[in-house]
């Protein structure tokens, strides 16, 4: 029998997620200290309230509320409570004193991570946060240190699963946004309040975390345009899916050349957007996450799995304990937090993608010539135009139309007809003041879409 | 501008991973100072003929035929070269210097793994190998430290981008294998001598080298069962494709329980096996690759990339080498390869898997009856019975079928009839038994194909 020094492991909450943790660092103690050259031990899990029910067998005992006296003498502190305070306050007292740190509080690293990695580096302990974004899957660490030697181009993550569950029932289930949204509330994948989900707050605080990391760059979480999927409709989710797309919510992380400046920038954005039915990303179905990472040298990669449950996550948070503990037991100091590059964040304004507009029309002649007239006024050149009229069997493509120059779009009649304009790209400023144009035109009855299209 | 110490880089081959490894190195030298806190300083690359015609612009001077003295005084270095000798000569005194050591010598990794860690492990060093497997996709690193405190229970890998691309070719454009093997030689994906590839050679080292690391158990490459795609028919990846599934050569680890008895071992092992079209693997098409792992805690995840190029792997290389490096700024020593587990390794008779049996028979009663019987007789249970006949529109399923108490397959005739078994879960030593049982019996006309059903 291997006599192992110990490693004291302090767990702030005790969720789904918290409960997870304590109960696999005491069944497979062994294990774990097989794997790290000492022994884990759990000193004490603070919660709220120490009577509080719970669905865990956990011993009592190691219950507390007093957070603060179970962090001073911890060698590994877990924040696993949510929420900024008074969450933060534990983690910098942890950092302060020496503590390695993990957590899963996206929220708080989205809104206070420079201070966080700072507050570790002055002392050389390392936070951790893999089970910050898409659970259970490995991103944090591929992006630090596997792409380290790379230059990461461009990050598309489906990185909120309530949304990709809802997303996904509407394409596959033909059901409304209410409807599926009820189902998810049934199985549990979203909560009786689902506004950080469905309004895109927690892909946002993902985007943020996920763009500093890629792109050397503190990218404060106020710096990423958020648009949830409360306004995506049945109608857009079916009109896609016969185009062969779907929309998703993504979270987009990108390094491009600011259009006014023409200097290097990055952006970060979270909406719901148009990709064809052929990118690896449309293959996500249910609450399942996949992030999609596109860097000069490697390639494109994907990584995919489970993104949220408790047990789940608790793999990500206890790959981080290990790793933490392994350094506790070799020595040295952490590696910082890398911020090098600075590069500016630059607002949606700046973002260049491809559109799809939808139009209700009045179906008369001169139509199209007006309203590809705007678009060329606005700086937006068109691709391709669709139109279908209800009472044809299907719809007329126009692929690289000119529009400009195209006659009537079907002969007399007063009735309505929907055009389905696919831009090439254009600028994010420029396209909202076309479509701003647009509505204001005579000739067009209601813009019932827009969609930017991703994953080119 | 900030001065950085020197972390001295020795480059041991020059070909297309090296060559590419080298000019990143060389033209994004102050990128990786910001990212590191140090230099990166290429003091040489050792190649057999300095005279060597090369496509890349290189400079002369820093080419070498001697290794050692280039190992000798640097802080890391970088094995390119492949091959098992003289390779494992300078890694070892590399390693034995004091020098981290980058490689994607999977040959090596395979066969002399242990003596290679054990080196490092003596003096503190780090070895470190990601490109080795699955060329740019980050694998080695999640699931030595993401997954490290989970439990590994399953690896399916596609591995291999030729025998990828050639199996893909034969179920997406209905090639032979040697006409999809010339197009994979026409465009660079095929060696001239595709031995390697295509016998499962390849793959089988990289089984052996995620096994070890996946199961903390050491699984020598000659442990390691192998069969190639050289066996495999149109016919095969035809009637696959129709059934809803494809073939796909897989590199499987698994942790399983030693039918005999009953304790927990491991196998590695490789051959082409049945995956149906619904499982995420089935959608990696071309010279992809892709992992997918099932964990105890995180559930089922994939990574998906580019296995092979020159420049994509040099991500690799180079992700390593930064970390290599940070380690070398922050200090400590590495942390040692984990074999603790040391789990048996079973052997391929032990595996416990599904099977497809297709069968010629003569079309006459009483033929279904006296198969099922040697399948039951072998201790190998029938899932379904599918039998098809020339001259018919379409098979006949038999989901579920008793087929021992089953009547005769088609009524009168001496014609042929193709039964196509699918089994459930058997013991391969048993089903081998069984196949040779079966190749011997009267009604058996000819055995057209066994395979592997994997992916449940």
């Amino acid at each position: 029998m291997i006599e192992y020094r110990n490693l004291r492991v302090a767990l702030l909450g005790a969720g789904s997620v918290g409960s997870q943790v304590a109960r696999l660092l005491l069944s497979q103690g062994d294990e774990f200290a097989s794997r790290i050259g000492a022994r884990l031990e759990l000193v004490g899990i603070a919660v709220r309230d120490v009577d509080a029910p719970r669905d865990t067998e956990l011993p009592r005992e190691l219950f507390t509320t007093d957070a603060s006296s179970l962090i001073l003498g911890a060698d590994i502190v877990v924040e696993l409570m949510g929420g900024i305070e008074p969450a933060r306050g534990y983690v910098l007292e942890a950092l302060n004193s020496g503590a390695d740190v993990i957590t899963a509080n996206k929220a708080l690293l989205a809104t206070h991570g420079p201070e966080l990695f700072d507050a570790a580096e002055q002392v050389g302990a390392q936070l951790y946060y893999e089970a910050a974004v898409a659970g259970a899957i490995p991103i944090i660490r591929p992006l630090r240190d596997s792409l380290a030697g790379d230059r990461i181009n461009r990050i598309l993550g489906i990185v909120n699963g309530t949304t990709n569950f809802v997303l996904d029932r509407m394409d596959v289930n033909g059901e409304t946004l209410q409807d599926a949204l009820a189902t998810a509330t049934d199985r549990g994948y979203a909560e009786a309040d689902p506004t950080a989900d469905i309004g895109g707050y927690d892909a946002a605080q993902k985007a943020a975390i996920l763009a500093s990391l890629a792109f050397h760059t503190v990218v404060p979480l106020d710096r990423v345009y958020r648009e949830g999927i409360t306004g995506v409709t049945k109608a857009q989710v079916d009109a896609a899916r016969e185009a062969g797309a779907v929309i998703k919510l993504l979270a987009i992380c990108e390094r491009m050349t600011d259009p006014e400046t023409g200097e290097e920038g990055v952006s970060a954005r979270v909406y719901p957007a148009l990709i064809s039915r052929d990118h690896p990303l449309a293959a996500v179905h249910g609450a399942h996450n996949a992030v999609f990472v596109q860097a000069a040298a490697a390639g494109d990669l994907m990584f995919y799995g489970a993104g949220a449950g408790g047990v789940e996550t608790a793999s990500a948070v206890l790959g981080d304990v290990v790793s933490a503990a392994r350094r506790h037991v070799v020595g040295g100091p952490g590696v910082a937090e890398s911020t090098h590059a600075d590069l500016p964040v630059l607002d949606i304004g700046r973002v260049v993608t491809r559109y799809q507009i939808t139009l209700d029309v009045e179906d008369q002649p001169g139509v199209l010539a007006a309203v590809a007239r705007i678009l060329s006024d606005g700086g937006v050149s068109v691709e391709t135009v669709q139109q279908s009229v209800p009472s044809t069997t299907g719809p007329v493509v126009i692929a690289g139309a000119a529009p400009a120059a195209a006659g009537p779009i079907h002969g007399g009649g007063t009735a309505t007809a929907t055009l389905v304009i696919g831009t090439h790209e254009a600028e994010e400023a420029a396209l909202a003041a076309t479509v701003e144009a647009l509505a204001a035109s005579d000739v067009v009855i209601a813009i019932s879409s827009v969609l930017r299209v991703e994953g080119s």
